[in-house]
């Protein structure tokens, strides 16, 4: 019986080490694919077209956007960075769990043009906490720092109504578990088992 | 921080085997408690009050289900049999997740009192396979075994639209741990996570 792919989005404030969590969800769940993002960004020196990243001119990826083929993008330093639709799709076809790491506004389209999608946003064990994660990086001055904890703010108050699901990341263990937990009992759910529901009910009704 | 406890509402046709699976998620996993029928019937020899069941008067019965105290209720044989609401409440405020074992009609009175709770239909590999666990019990005959396959199948063509999960019981042990996943997983749903959510966000508004 064909089962469809499960689409995860995870976000959460800077600071919060989303990263490491999905590094360690990575080692510690084989079957989970990473969406390729795509970019009008210049390719650095190694990089590979559609490893890192899926390389595009500024028309191609504004027709993408105009065609509906961008799941969500934004702009950084003038350039388009976003997740294409038909590549996630495919994955989810093929029964495969695709994984996307995306801002509170990516997450919001993500919903809108795939509403059967699991979201999840990490916390931190406490505002504190997140600070002191911010400060002790070393790599930002005092004002970035506050500014990145106003952002942080706001998109706590925005979160409930959005995502899902709600993991503290007090240990980068517990919280990539809890994500294999989500998509597990996603695959459960009544959109990635939609093929098998149709499968059953077509045999009821030739019985009947 | 107070999690509250996960509802987990487990429904299936009949000879699906879902005594079988719920016995053994019991012995997976020990932090679940099983909710406690409320039931119109005297009690049999060694049936304890409170234990097997909540023993009940009717009065007190129809009393119960005027003022929604019963999220669910059904009558067999001329005697009521129910889930008295206030109990779960107070495990699940007390952060404990509860399992009911109860039928369609049940779990939809459950989904509208309380829709945060997780609706679990355990499905048959195919309707021949029912057919066949059905006939292997030797306790019915074929008209009971009949009646119980229609049943099944407008139950089969209702359960799409009110269930959250879905599970092949093909082995016993795989659709327990399953249900295990689902149950998780919800552990980090917005609405076992309102409280953490609503700490960590007066936390944000306090030092803004």
């Amino acid at each position: 019986m064909n089962k469809r792919g499960v689409l995860t989005v995870i976000s959460g404030p800077s600071g919060v080490g989303k990263g490491t969590v999905i590094n360690r969800l990575f080692e510690i769940e084989d079957n989970l694919y990473f969406s390729v993002s795509a970019t009008t960004r210049k390719p650095r020196p190694g990089e590979i077209d559609g490893v890192h990243y899926s390389f595009k001119t500024r028309e191609e990826f504004e027709h993408d956007i105009e065609t509906g083929e961008m799941l969500e993008y934004a702009v950084f330093n003038g350039n388009y960075y976003g997740t294409p639709k038909s590549a996630v799709e495919q994955r989810l076809s093929e029964g495969k769990d695709v994984v996307l790491d995306i801002e509170i506004q990516g997450a919001r389209n993500v919903k809108k043009m795939m509403p059967e999608a699991a979201l999840i946003y990490l916390l931190p064990p406490s505002i504190e906490e997140l600070k002191r994660r911010l400060v002790g990086r070393n790599t930002e001055d005092a004002e970035t720092v506050a500014g990145r904890l106003h952002t942080a703010r706001i998109e706590l108050n925005e979160a409930p109504e959005l995502y899902d699901y709600f993991i503290v990341n007090d240990l980068v263990e517990n919280a990539a578990i809890k994500i294999k937990d989500i998509i597990e009992g996603e695959r459960c759910s009544k959109s990635a088992m939609q093929e098998v529901l149709k499968q059953i009910l077509e045999e009821a009704e030739n019985l009947a």
